[in-house]
């Protein structure tokens, strides 16, 4: 009896997650390898680092998704390495090494926060990539009122009440929007010597301006509502250094120096090392993000049974959304089906666009598809139900409905519980002298 | 002016909250002091190291459980010290320092895990009483059988699927009820290469039966759906030793090694260390649990401004559980104002029983409320009603009512998530050797 064609997929983000779905019904046997025993819902973590949503919410186990899929099993563990000549995946767990042989590979290794030279940044400033990063960044956002509420030095009670935002694409300015949210109103009379509403949020940008995937009108709306709800927006604002009491900026204007205990950066990613490891394989050239060109069905140049897909592949200029990721893995599912079936003709990738989203505040979101434009309430419940449909799970997305419903509507924060791991003690561990 | 009367309470537990709370109309200013920012619904955390409960359910912030408590602030530091001349409590947090002057204390300051001299075990077996706790244990039980899954040596394989529970109170049966149900249902199907069911699940107690503080009829009916369950009961057994990869047993046919990677500890509870620092000073005699002996009214011997409640108070033979903390609470702070009304009389706590329940597993429940037993479906729904009107805020209860359904009807674990600093890393950093 011949053996089934195997298929290892590396990854189970989005990318990885949908070529394997979609290889449920055909003759192959998936192997799904991830180094997180979850799936993880990234575009909503920053509800979990701002107390709306549990990390169940956003990262049901890869296992329970895939459980009644039978032709695929999931492997926890660390890629360590890709043999492309002999076909065979290298992985690792603690002590433990092992290999998997494949006949196609589905490479959906993503990316991971780029701190653009500077990673003793990461310290000071978490990513929001892993479900560790939002829980800690719940930590130091709770913590810091916490700690600004005992403080009684007037300066230092001013940067504790001081969050900068990096980065002022979707999730940054979803961030700094959630912050000001919970700020203005979640946490009234939770204090007694500070005022919770007078925190300050500032949210930087290299760039002239916010949300610079978006059509510009509708970046100003979302940067006009932002200030509404007292955000201070920094655009042409490069971070030069930052420690634990504070952020060097160089504007316009010269260089500055803003004193902050809490910050967060979500200004940029590099893609997975395993994207230089295969390139350098391969004898193609990684770009500068270390993503790798692909031909246009997302294989890896002259390695056909091999695809790369979702954040990792660099195709044209397509951005590094949830969606391209889907429907990329969607791609390489495809292609191993056909030739599988005897059809052995490349077919290129063509990315439908969908459209993308950010959710300013509650009740407010913009958002575009093509040339059609949608903001304001509208387009929070374009939000909304968007988000409901694409999360896995109906007692995800029940669950979701349910944590939303509160928050929104009730203003509160249903999951702001921080563990002694996640705060003070590791800010005074990381950030030195706590007093600055 | 007169300044008002200052009542600084140590503890947010359920002792310090119910007296914090009954003073919402007295004319005093209350001060709440605890280490950690939220209140503990203690009696349901096996349910989040388990995956039906997120933290935020069984753990709400205690500044948003008393924001319109006017009279009320809260503190988030560790107590150091109580001077009861000056009446002056010391707090620490981080390198801060700062003194609370009270008129009354109300100390609150509960138990936490006791490992009957033998601390080593903490490292091996993680305690029940705080939420760090119980996301560690989280990540053990879901861990073990990640690393089961991926072990190739049989007899290492069998003890990842060893869950050994010591200590049958309640936390321990309920614990134990859990494991089994997550091993024989909510897991089925996750795994290729173990079968989750088959998981061993060792309920060890050094007492000759389980659940002592119950009717011995009702703990035998707990003990054979237990049984039913597939957990193994092992009574008069004590435990000698352990390490990463099992624990050793003394029982009454002779010593005994169990390979067993996963240890829970719910065996014992020890007064915390400032029952013994206010004894010393009143010149009181601690118990050897290191509780401190009150008067009939709960104040310490020659300090009638000083209350001590809950866990941390010995009178008569009352037990450790959330209804004395409660009622010995508010018994503190109706003193308090009848003190303050000018009713000088010591007048003595009374406990009014209002009896126990434990859940063995969904749908059966055991309980009791002086000669009235009851059992089974009847069991448990009084559990459900009784747990969800004692769980904290609204908010709390329709969320905790939300993950039950998910996981009793469709037997589903809504919060798997485990992080990566909760499971894999520390565990290999504490048990050294995992491989055993």
């Amino acid at each position: 009896m011949k053996t089934r064609h195997r298929v290892v997929v590396i990854g189970g983000g989005f990318g990885g997650l949908a070529a394997a779905k979609a290889l449920r019904r055909a003759p192959v046997q998936v192997t799904l390898v991830d180094r997180q025993a979850h799936h993880l819902f990234q575009p909503l973590l920053y509800q979990v680092a701002t107390g709306v949503l549990s990390q169940g919410n956003v990262a049901p186990p890869l296992r329970d998704i895939l459980r009644h899929q039978h032709n695929t099993d999931v492997v926890l563990a660390e890629v360590d390495e890709v043999d492309l000549e002999r076909r065979i995946v290298r992985c690792a767990l603690l002590d433990r090494t092992w290999e998997l042989a494949y006949d196609s590979l589905i490479v959906a290794a993503g990316s991971a926060q780029s701190y653009f030279g500077h990673d003793e940044f990461a310290d000071h400033a978490p990513g929001m990539k892993t479900v560790d990063d939002a829980l800690e960044v719940r930590g130091r956002i709770f913590g810091a009122f916490e700690l600004a509420e005992l403080e009684e030095d007037a300066a230092r009670r001013a940067a504790w009440m001081t969050f900068v935002v990096v980065g002022a694409g979707p999730t940054g300015v979803e961030m700094a929007g959630q912050i000001a949210e919970l700020s203005r109103y979640s946490l009234r009379s939770n204090f007694s010597r500070i005022d919770s509403a007078t925190a300050r949020i500032v949210l930087l940008d290299a760039a002239p301006r916010i949300l610079q995937s978006f059509d510009e009108h509708l970046a100003q709306r979302a940067a006009a509502k932002l200030g509404q709800m007292g955000v201070e927006i920094r655009t042409s604002t490069l971070v030069t250094g930052m420690d634990a009491a504070g952020i060097d900026l160089q504007t316009r204007n010269g260089a500055e120096r803003l004193a902050a205990m809490t910050k967060v950066w979500s200004a940029g990613v590099q893609a997975s090392p395993l994207g230089r490891l295969l390139a350098a394989q391969a004898g193609v050239e990684p770009m500068r993000s270390g993503q790798i060109p692909v031909e246009s069905d997302c294989t890896l140049p002259g390695h056909p049974e091999v695809f790369v897909v979702g954040d990792l592949m660099a195709l044209g200029r397509l951005p590094g959304l949830a969606e391209v990721a889907i429907q990329s893995g969607r791609h390489a599912a495809s292609q191993i089906r056909r030739r599988l079936a005897g059809d052995a003709q490349a077919r290129p990738f063509r990315y439908r666009d969908l459209g993308s989203l950010a959710a300013v505040s509650r009740y407010y979101a913009i958002g575009e598809r093509g040339r059609t434009r949608v903001w304001g309430f509208a387009g929070w419940l374009i939000w909304l139900v968007v988000h409901l449909t694409f999360l896995t799970g109906f007692k995800n997305r029940a669950s979701a409905l349910f944590h939303w419903t509160i928050s929104f509507f009730g203003r509160s924060r249903p999951e702001r519980t921080i563990t002694a791991q996640q705060v003070f003690a590791r800010q005074a561990l990381r950030g030195g002298a706590l007093r600055g």
